[in-house]
Parts: structure tokens; sequence; C-alpha cells
């Protein structure tokens, strides 16, 4: 299997009245759902391989998201192990009336896991990682998940449970 | 302000096909915006007021929720701070035909924020931290929220930016 | 098969924008449908068996429903027959920023029939009913199932068709 | 204001997978939401003012519905009162492959009213009834709306309430 | 195969707020979705078989639909071939509030295609054009197909293609 | 009002059950209202003012998309008037199993008017035609732009209008 570089894919959606709350603002869920469906392609694309959501970790929701803003979903694979890979995905809004102010609004990890036709997890291929940023988000990432293997020895202390 | 016990809100859902992928499991993000739905309706009760999502972590998919499947998500509040709030929401599936199994599939941790008429973080309720079970949800949240906090001071050094 | 206690469940929602008529009232529509899911999910739970609506009667507006209420649906089994069985579902409305106001907006009475594998219809459990409460929701429903009857037979003489 | 004779409104719609439960027949409420938006156009273009549903009774699902059909709903008024109307509509299903079927499925009574601008009762047009049919469906909304104070009265006694 | 009168089929919808761009009109993309299904619905009774779109022309938006607008859409058979047939499709809007009001506002040619079991093209029944508006949406049929010809050479001229 | 180059913008999206007909290829009207969108957006970006679809023209479904498939929508400004623009917009359909196919399955132009803040029609930046390619779309829009005009004179010839 060849190792690969990274590819950004990028997505575009209007943000509608019903995907806000009362206050006027963007439901973080709506914006998870679009966030996944875009980590799932890319993991995919990268991969040849349906892949599916593991978990997600630092899911931040920076600035608020109005209805009627454009919203670009930009995500590229920023880490890769054995059969699993992490994409980072983040989400930039736009005013289409106010054309010119651009925001990050939100951003996140998602670790993916790549199934092969029987839904088992299968290998993907090595990522070639070459520019400053994506070392960075190299790094980053090896953050995120190293912290989730801390987390769960320590729940599983309070607990009182092995699991 | 008075202090205040946790109550825990329950919702039912049934999968649709479209709420599934192409090998037949339910999409990560329709889990997301189920569950974010409910942290909204469970923290906006507690306080008072509307809540909006400021970050979610640790949001790890543990058993693969098929089309037809009966869902049932409860949401808690496990912490709380001056203006914020940690809502737990876990997801259980039923087989409507096999009716007998019950499986956790998707746990998270939510950190919501109260706000005014003005859409201005304000002050919560405390929290009356009452059961064991209560106990260790409020010790879980706490790791969370400090591997968060150290988590983007790390980061911030990666970057080599202050924000 | 043994004899069953009651249990209500409880399921949330809030009331978005596309749900509401241009004068700013929910659609009786769907709330409609919500509940029909509910008291699906109610009369399955109960009879272990995947049961589809055969029926509605009573299904009464009381209160109008406002575009950001939150809905608490809350369903149970009141009376069951010898495949059939009539789940009562209620609809409660809260303002999340005037969070006091709690409304009973809508309840109706449902005529449900569990299914076997093939789609025919199969016995359910015996119903224990308790409380006060409980045995005047099995009168009402008593009340209602024999209106249905005298109703068909009237119809048909009116229409002068036998079927 | 000027009596007037009923007019008939048809309107199609396909079933999707996303409408029907796991054992492939169409969900009720996905049923009686496309139903109440017919009563209700009828309703509004009958009055000349928006009208919004007070109750719906005798909602009987003769025949199941399968993903796939193709479905017309035919909404008429059939009784009017000062300010109230009763929309009888009929749903009919269709084969798109074997072409031929064409079944009753579902029939319901829906009770409206016309209201002003603020929102209030307002006057209806006096119904011209004249054929057989309409004649006949009169007399079967008037049945429908007598049980329904005789049920209103006992349910009272039962409950012990005047309300 | 017999040939057939062609049938005008009627269908209504309300304009919700997610139907409409920030400037409160009705996205094209929307109305293009209602006509489409109401052109697949006319062909498919027109066969008696499923029939799939192959292209629209001419599909011209003259008037702005509102949030809470009652649209129709009608439908009909204006031509045939062997196995295409062309569905003309209009949709007028009523304002419910000021009830006179009724616009055309969208209207389009659907090329569509009739298929047998194996997704095959299949022979349709020959039109019967009766009426003076059939002999004249007949006509602007017939230009609109033979435009389409000559644009298809015209274009692989331009690509220097043969395609 | 400076010149511009366009820009090419993509989206993705994923095939859902319910964007699918009975005989399982996704509905012309679906394809429709995703391209629609990105038409929208693309103009807007272009034109930094909203802006909204006065017609379409040449919308040909070439190849049939299976549910389950990914689908990249890619838009470009290929022509501009005073207060109009062309967008063509052009969707390939990918196999998440058998990943290396990709088909290009749907194109269409858009003419789009910009609009100001009271919804009037407002002029857009002149467009840079550079590459090779983005000449033989220019040629190509001026062809479909006149038989447009060429079409609206013989239909009023037909119709025995002016309008």
């Amino acid at each position: 299997m060849k190792a690969k570089k990274p590819e950004s894919l990028s997505s575009w959606d209007i943000v509608f009245p019903n995907d806000a709350n009362p206050i006027g603002t963007m439901f973080g869920g709506k914006l998870m759902a679009i966030m996944d469906e875009m980590a799932g392609i890319t993991a995919a694309r990268f991969c040849g391989r349906p892949s599916v959501t593991a978990s997600t970790e630092a899911f931040i929701f920076k600035n608020p998201v109005k209805v009627g803003d454009r919203l670009e979903t930009i995500a590229r694979v920023v880490w890769v192990g054995r059969t699993s890979l992490v994409v980072k995905v983040e989400v930039f809004s736009e005013n289409p009336v106010k054309n010119k102010k651009r925001t990050s609004c939100t951003s996140a990890h998602f670790n993916m896991v790549a199934v092969d036709d029987n839904g088992k997890p299968t290998q993907v291929p090595q990522l070639i990682v070459g520019t400053d940023l994506e070392k960075q988000d190299f790094e980053v990432a090896e953050i995120v998940k190293n912290q989730a293997l801390i987390r769960k020895k320590e729940v599983q202390k309070i607990r009182g449970i092995e699991r």
C-alpha cells in the first residue's frame, strides 16, 4: 500500500432557519453532522474504503454562525495509524450580504476507522507529512490521541471498572 | 440563585434509512445532532435560560447503530461553573424485533454556556452532587475540562501563536 | 404471556420554523407525526413486537404551540385487547426563555396492532391497571372504542353499504 | 358572505424509505402530516382565511402503504358551522410498477377553525350541499361532531372535573 | 398500445422558511425538486411505467415565490416519441392571507424516458392532441426539442469532440 | 467595479435512500436542488451580492446516480452581462466501495441575477476569460442564451401573445 499526500476537500452549505436555535445562532449539532459527513468522505477518499467515525475530540465552537451565512467546510487527513486515521475539519462562515467577513467558527478532530467488505477494520495508506502546517497538525493530533488514552485510564479508575 | 439537583431527561428516536451510511450503520453526525439537541434542552431546563454549545469532548462511538433501531438518549447536568455547565449524554439502542438487546452505543460531554436576553453568558445555579454516580460523573467532567486547558496551551506552543 | 404494568415514555423536541404555518403556530400534522412515532415506540416496548397504527381518535389541539417552544411528549398504554392496544399520548409545551410556563397542548388516543414476523396481528400481554389515573384512562379508552363501533354502523347505514 | 359549493383538491406524493417503519409500511404519522397540510390548504381556500386544526376524529388506516407507492390525497369541505368547518381527507395509493392497483388506504375528518389577522376565530361562508355524496358526507360529519360532544361530557364525569 | 388523451395532474405545497434564501424568496432548486417529482408522476401514469428525467429545458422563474405562499403545481404530457415524452410543468402561487392573488411563477419542459423492469427504455403510448392549447403546447415542445439537437452539435464543434 | 477571474467552487454530498426513485436511481429534482444551491453560492461570491436564479437551460442527466454514491458538484461563472451571469454546474459521482470509478453524471447552465438590498438587479463585475476551456465555456453560454431569445419569440408567435 503506497504512502499518500493528504488532499484538502471543501464543501459549501447555506444555513437555514431550521438550523438555528431560538436565539438565532446555528445549533452545534447541525454543524457536527455537516462536519462528520465531510470527515467520512475525506477519510474514504484517502483510504479507498468506507470509513466510520470512532470518536471525535476537541470539537470547539469558536464563533457563532447565523441564519443565511454561507459555510465552507474544509477537511484533511492529518494523522494515520494502521487501520485508523485522524481527519481535521474546520468550518468558515461568510455573510452573503456583507460579503467581506470570513470567520473560522468551528474545528474538530475526527478519529475514523477504514472498514473492509465485512465491516471489519482494514489497513490504510501511510501519510506523507510535508509542509510546516501538516507537521503542526500531525503533532496536535498526537496530543489529542494521547490525552484520550490517559483519560480512558483515569475514567476507569474513577468508575472502579476494568473495561 | 438556589442550588439544584440534576434531573435526567430521556428522549426516543427511530433510526431511518437516511441516517445510515452505505455499509448500513448510523452516521456519527446524525447521532451528534440528536445528542446536541438533548444537551441544549437539558442545560436550558437546569438554568432556566437558553444554552449554547461551546465545545464537546470525548465523543465516543462504542457500538454501531442499525437502521430500524430504537434509540433512547439520556442527558444529565454533571458539572457547573459560573456561567457554564457540562451535560453528559449517553445513547442506548434497542432492536424492535429482537426486543431484549439494549446496548450503550455512544456517550459524550457537552460544555454549554447559559445566555441572557442579549446572548451574553449569564450565571447558572450551583449543582447538588448527591449519589455515587453523580460524584463519579463530576470527577470525570473535571478531568475532561482540565485536559482541554492543557491541550489549548500545547496547541498554541506548536502553532507558535498566542491567541 | 405475563400481564404487565404500563410504563410512561417521554421524549423531547424543539419546534422549528419549518414546523409552523404562516400565522406562527405549529402545524397539527407535525405534532401528529411526533405523537405517532412515540405511540409506536411505546406499544412496541410493551408488546415486545413492532406495532402499527390502526386508527386514532379524539386528536384534540387544546393550545397552540409556538416556534422555539420545547415539547415533551408523554405516552402510556391505557387499554389492551387480544392483539390491539390503546396508547394515550399527550404533548406539553414549554417556552425556553420564559421558562416557567408549561401547557398541555395536544392529546390523542392511538389504536395500535402488534404484528408478528409476517406482519400479521399477534397476541399482546394483559395490562395491569393500578392507580386511579390508570383506571380513569382505561374507562375513557372504552368510551372512545365504543363510539368508533357505533359510528362505523351508522356510517354504513348512511352510505347504504355493508362493508 | 356568500354560500359556496365545495371544491375537491388533489395532491400527489411518493412514499420514501424514511417514511416507513422497519416492517416496510408507511408510518401513520407521516400520512397524518400530509393529510393535515391538505386539510389546511382546502379549508383556507374555502374561507379565504388561514385555518388551523382544532381536532381530528375517525383517523382510520384501512390498508397499508408501501415504500415507492404513489399517493393521491383528496380533500373537500363537508360541513360548516359559524367559524369552524370539517374537511374530509382520503388517501389513495398506487403502485408505479404494477400500475393498475389503486387502493383507498386512509381517511379522516379534520375540524378546522378559520382565523382573522389576530389569530381569532372568524366567520366562514355557508356550504352548498348538492350531490348525494355531499349529503352523505354532511350526515357523517354530524355524527362525528355529536360523538365528540358526548365524549367530552363523559370524560369530564370520569375525570371528576368541570373544564 | 392504445393512443391516450393527456391528463392534467395537480399538487399542492406550502412554502416553508427553509425553502427560501436570505432575501426571502424561494430557492429555484426547491421548486425544481417539486416540479421534477410531479413530472415523474405524470409521465409514469401516462405510460404505466416508471419514468426518469433525461433533461429539462426552458426552466423559467418568472415571478418570485414567498415564504407562506401556497403553490399549485400542474403537469401534463404535451409530446411523445417512441420511448420518451415531454411533460410541461407550471407552478402557480397564492398568498393565503391576501387570498385573491394567483400568479404563474415558474414553468419548464421535462424530457422523460419510460423504463422497463431492467431500467431500459420502453415504448410509450401515442398522444392524442385535441384542444388548441394542446396543439400549441405540442408545437412549443417541438421547438424546444429541436433547439437541443442544434445546441448539441454546436457544442461538440466548439469543444472539438465527437461524443 | 474591477473585472475578475472565475473561481471554481466544489461541494460534496452523499446520496441517501430518500434521494432515489423506486428503481434505485437518484431523482433529477434532488440533483437540481443541489446544483441550484451551488450556482447561487458561486454567483454570490463572484458578485459580492446575493444572486437569484432567473432560468436554467440544458439541464442534462447523462448518467444515473445510485444510492450511496459520493457526489462532487463543481460550479464556475462562465459568462457575465450587466446584471446577470451564467454559472455552469457539473456533478461527478464516485462509488465509495469500488473507489476508482468517477463519472460525469449531470451538467447545466444557470442564469443568475445579482440583487441589491431592495431585491433589484444590480451591476456585476466583468469576467476575465483566460484559458481555452474558459473560452469554450463562454462560447457555449452565448449559444444557450441566444437560443433562449429565439425560443421566446417563437413561443409568443405560437401562443399569439405579446408578453
